[in-house]
């Protein structure tokens, strides 16, 4: 927005030309400080010359091209980040000129184009589009390109998103705190608006839009209806009005009851005919201010939350009276799947399964039924929901968790796209082999129009916005899998390390690596062979498998099921059946323990302490060795990162250092806490090669952390 | 601490050398972006070309002399300073040596002197002082010389504070919420603590120590006695760790009932020995982990704080103690006198007075009581607070609020060294003419050795620190009169006004003049002629003299008194005679309304609306017509904030512009919404000049806010 705003990032790249002055004066540096802000959008100097040239030579001139030709405030932007991006990244700002040229019906709406062509003056670079918001894609794919230092001649191609919403879904508190969220406060300035436009919502803008993410949530799913008030919707469109040149918009939470909070009525059932009209009303008043709002987000009866079922109505019939108030105006509603019974149900596991399935077919054709990625709520790994495929009428969005709630917040490093890629890539076998969740995600399994994905946001006002250094891979992962869900983990973290480090291989092998290796490192010392829900009450950080004293379905006892035989949840169809939910050559997979893949062994059978595993060892002592193992993987990480101590900048080294220093001491809190409570079942010494315990059981369960960040109980 | 956090903010000086390469590249700015993270620190480029040659000629080497010595982390960090100070104002690092010299009695503990000697290779500039942190305050003097275009000539001299105790009090929660914090959330993030140590801790300490603060009560008044546990004690003392070399010891507030929420007793009350043992323990610890701990700063038996009355005690024996405990390492008990009894007293004003007084020469040696300038709290103006000169055998530290609670939060502008000065200059008459607060705080009225000031600080996660721009210049002014009252506001808006933005006599001539009209203006458009407390309830942001459903003393309308004949509350001898409390030769003036400054009338009289003032206008226009001048004149500063546009950066200009059309708008809210009120008691019409109301009565009584930064009902 602001052009100070926006040379806020830009301008960092004079720091780059002077790192060199600055050594001069300064007690010597092994790399200039860098304190994350610009995340992956570093445009500085092209360390390789020929490259360099190379790009110089072929990127002095770029034209754009739409159908339209005219200029827009998003071929604005995309000017202005494509000749800050290379003035940085070559040292020299391209000539950029805009004009007409033909359809392309493969690019779709968002696609583009890259490639090159000869003009008066020599070679030409193109980006070609058939709305602008495509040209500025185009432009964040042409930097990416050089900031990975791709070669040239690999530039020329296509590239369009493969589902149509792809958003940020933020559990920000219009108090200022989010929730889940460890990266400070929210972005969100409600006081200062509408006033006030920080120039940092056009850097969220920014980076949003360099991976292609369309849609932004503001608010908590836990909802507060004061933020469907014109005291709050004049920010609201003051905000939208920011991202909308980045091809952004806005949906918002609504809160059910809102009719009664803030509307004056007496109810909120969907029936109702002074409910609907509210709603409708309220739905034209928004569009009013913000034309190409994006819709509603629901949690509906589940956790407290307000719903259509206190009235006797289902969830499709909720769902859909705010889905035809938004229809007029091309709105959807995300009806979200996470519902929590009053009742304790047999399994929790089944019960979003019971309640929508139903209900496929039910919902209006603007209603997306928005499903997490597995069926208990974001852990370090699960199985694949079994909504997936199950609701062929319905067009499913993919809810997932970007903010690290069950994976050490931000202290932890745990990138998350083999998490999302090992969703993705199940295969539902709902219309038989290949009927992947991407598939039906992205809509083509069954013939929907309108798609969706959705990643809880991982960003708050701590500087580098996600607190973690590395936790920034998270949000561009997500990005990028929103628009490409068949890219891969080891593609994405090569991409942003070079992109937010260096392409110095040196750094690259080692950071790639670590990346690569800590979702796996965090499942074994937290949670492993399919192991769920064993963290502390409330803040979620750390070990409780012993708790007990909760509603049955909150006890991670009730999801461990230790005993004296053995450990796991028997959903087999000896137990709860929950693998029966899903299609039958899956069904029969999960649900035989000698089929059933050994990282999900405990989350569908309950096993005896001494079977043995595939590798000849006992179920005991081979969870024994993963906690180990999480362990040492950590300490593998603090060499490779100590050993980068010359090539990486002060302030990220120190931060990542102490960072690891914790997360070492976190996973041996984690084995240990669990290895003893388990003991006490398996009645079984550790296994050579696991370290004995740093305390006693009393010790780890007496342990009491206050302020957790991100806990809603902190406030 | 960690160079990457010095260079933090150090480095910045590269992106001036670069800005005009940085023009050649982006659209025309007007100024280079400038977030405001620097603060006053801002080591850009000089633009007086025959200025800088003349100090790179002085002070291109540049001796440390101290009678020791000997390097230190202090020695090191001016080191640092001076170094990365010079190289970005002069274009050249100098050459810095240390050596031996003798004491100075003069300097003290804490002050420095500037020189220069001639040596082997031409001349040195010397910067002499007995201990390694008065070097430090000697970098920062000669920096502050620099920046604000001072001639070389002038540079020789030596300068010493005048208190002994000069304190940040930072209301900061341990779930990070400040309150009546405007800028963000807490520095401290506790949960990081004490393994992450954030740069942005380095460079807090380093702006603190350029304005000679040296210590930081870390935690809020509203105390949670967790800090005194094991757990955040050691994240207090990394804190201390980083602050240590800056000068600056860390203080806690202690809550009173700790032996009970902490200590697992059954009582709090001082002369229970247990209580008293578990004092000192938790003293001993404190200090085997923080040896150069400051102390406690107590708040107690007021808003509901738990302390000594609770169990029959005086504050004195409460104080006391904690002062024992302290006493054997040298700490000491800053006890608030900013007491809020159970029961409504018949003037709230005089409740301070009534407690403390009494219990002069009561409190143990190292006891100090705390008193905030005025005795109802932090008005835009009140009289100075009747204890000042009434305590002589008791140390009283100044509590001063820098954070705007009651004077527009961070979006109005309200420059706060003339209400400073305004109380420190105030004259007590306690020992005669020439007593002023300043003397009974700086120790020299009544031969206190120790002496103490606090402010309570404005600063958050905002990127700039403060949130409005020009709020720092509070943090600032608040430093600088702390280290020496004598100084200016004028003096100090001119300081901060060229350190911060321009030495340009076209940038600092509008700006100063908006800095030091910025005060009474706020005074005009909300509480002129000594009204005081008619802000809205819990979130204290806007009017609302209406309210009067509150305890008696939390109502607006217990403090106007408006009724058919007049205005005021009579605090004169007919009525409450809290002018009593003062020194006769005070409560003379103030109790009579002939000689009563007009500026504090209404605080201490109850005036007739058509009473004469020396203006020869009635009460009611004179009363119009200044809430009227506070909105002319925020009208002003936005047309000389306009006409500076080509001047300033587009980041601050833009933000400062923003918040200026707020102000003027919430000026208008004041003045109408207070006017509409006490026109219902007046009966009079509006005068000339004076314009009619933007709403009812009715519409600004509706007026509800939600979430106003800072108000403890947010969380």
């Amino acid at each position: 927005m602001t052009r100070g705003g926006f040379s806020c990032l830009g301008l960092r790249r004079d720091r780059a030309a002077l790192a060199l002055l600055a050594l001069l004066f300064l007690a010597p540096l092994a790399a200039r400080a860098d304190d994350g802000y610009r995340l992956w959008l570093r445009y500085d100097r092209l360390a390789d010359d020929a490259l360099r040239r190379n790009y110089q030579a072929a990127a002095g001139r770029i034209v754009f091209i739409t159908p339209a030709g005219t200029a827009s405030p998003t071929v604005a932007a995309a000017r202005r980040e494509i000749e800050a991006g290379l003035a940085g990244l070559l040292g020299r700002a391209p000539q950029v000129a805009l004009e007409q040229g033909p359809q392309n019906a493969a690019l779709g709406d968002e696609g583009y184009s890259l490639g090159f062509r000869r003009g008066s003056g020599g070679r030409l670079m193109t980006i070609a589009a058939n709305r602008d918001i495509g040209l500025l894609y185009g432009v964040f794919g042409l930097l990416r390109h050089v900031q990975t230092q791709q070669p040239l001649a690999s530039l020329a191609g296509t590239s369009r998103p493969g589902i149509r919403r792809r958003l940020l879904d933020h559990w920000d508190n219009l108090n200022g705190t989010v929730e889940r969220g460890y990266a400070g406060f929210s972005l969100w300035d409600w006081f200062a608006l509408p006033d006030y436009r920080d120039p940092r919502y056009t850097d969220y803008a920014r980076a949003c839009a360099s991976l292609g993410l369309n849609g932004t949530v503001l608010t908590n799913v836990n909802a507060n209806a004061l933020v469907l008030t014109r005291e709050y919707l004049v920010k609201v469109a003051m905000l939208a009005g920011v991202f909308r040149p980045y091809g952004i918009r806005v949906y918002l939470t609504a809160r059910f009851s809102a009719p009664i909070q803030i509307g004056g009525l007496k109810t909120a059932d969907p029936a109702d005919s002074a409910v609907r009209a509210w709603w409708k009303a309220k739905a034209d008043e928004i569009y009013s201010l913000v034309p190409d709002f994006g819709g509603f987000l629901v949690k509906a009866n589940s956790e407290g939350q307000p719903g259509p079922q206190e009235y006797g109505r289902t969830h499709a019939e909720g769902a859909n009276m705010l889905a035809d108030a938004l229809a007029p105006h091309g709105g959807v509603v995300l009806w979200r799947a996470f519902v929590y019974d009053q009742k304790v149900p047999d399994d929790r596991a089944k019960q979003a399964f019971n309640e929508f399935r139903p209900l496929d077919g039910r919902f209006g054709p603007n209603v997306f039924v928005q499903v997490k990625n597995g069926p208990i709520d974001f852990m370090p790994r699960e199985p694949f929901h079994p909504l997936f495929g199950a609701m062929p009428r319905t067009p499913l969005a993919l809810e997932l968790q970007i903010t690290q709630e069950y994976l050490g917040g931000a202290v932890h490093l745990a990138f998350l796209a083999p998490v999302w890629k090992e969703c993705l890539e199940s295969d539902t076998w709902a219309a038989g082999a290949g009927s992947t969740v991407a598939r039906v995600i992205d809509g083509s399994l069954d013939g929907h129009a309108d798609s969706a994905i959705a990643g809880v946001a991982n960003t708050g006002t701590d500087r580098n916005w996600c607190g973690h250094p590395f936790a920034a891979a998270n949000w561009y992962a997500f990005g990028r899998l929103a628009w490409d869900h068949s890219l891969s983990a080891a593609r994405i973290a090569d991409e942003w390390t070079r992109m937010t480090f260096s392409n110095d291989p040196r750094v690259t092998g080692p950071i790639t690596g670590m990346l690569l290796a800590s979702r796996e490192a965090v499942v074994d010392y937290s949670m492993p062979f399919g192991l769920h829900h064993l963290m502390a009450t409330d803040h979620h950080y750390g070990p409780a498998p012993w708790v007990d004293n909760l509603r049955a379905d909150w006890n991670p006892v009730y999801y461990h099921r230790a005993d004296a035989e053995g450990l796991g949840f028997d959903r087999s169809p000896s137990g709860s059946n929950a693998a029966g939910q899903y299609a039958p050559q899956v069904a029969q997979v999960f649900g035989d323990p000698a089929q059933c893949p050994e990282q999900l062994l405990l989350w569908f059978h309950h096993v005896r302490w001494d079977a043995r595993l595939r590798s000849g060892r006992t179920m005991w002592d081979e969870l024994c060795l993963h906690y180990q193992n999480g362990v040492d993987e950590v300490r593998r990480w603090m060499k490779a990162w100590d050993a980068l101590e010359p090539l990486i900048d002060r302030e990220r080294f120190d931060h990542v250092k102490a960072l690891l220093r914790r997360q070492e001491r976190d996973a041996r809190w984690w084995r240990d806490a669990c290895l003893l409570y388990f003991q006490q079942f398996s009645r079984q010494p550790l296994p050579a090669g696991v370290e004995l315990p740093g305390g006693t059981l009393d010790d780890y369960r007496a342990v009491e952390l206050h302020f957790v960040p991100g806990s809603p109980k902190n406030w």
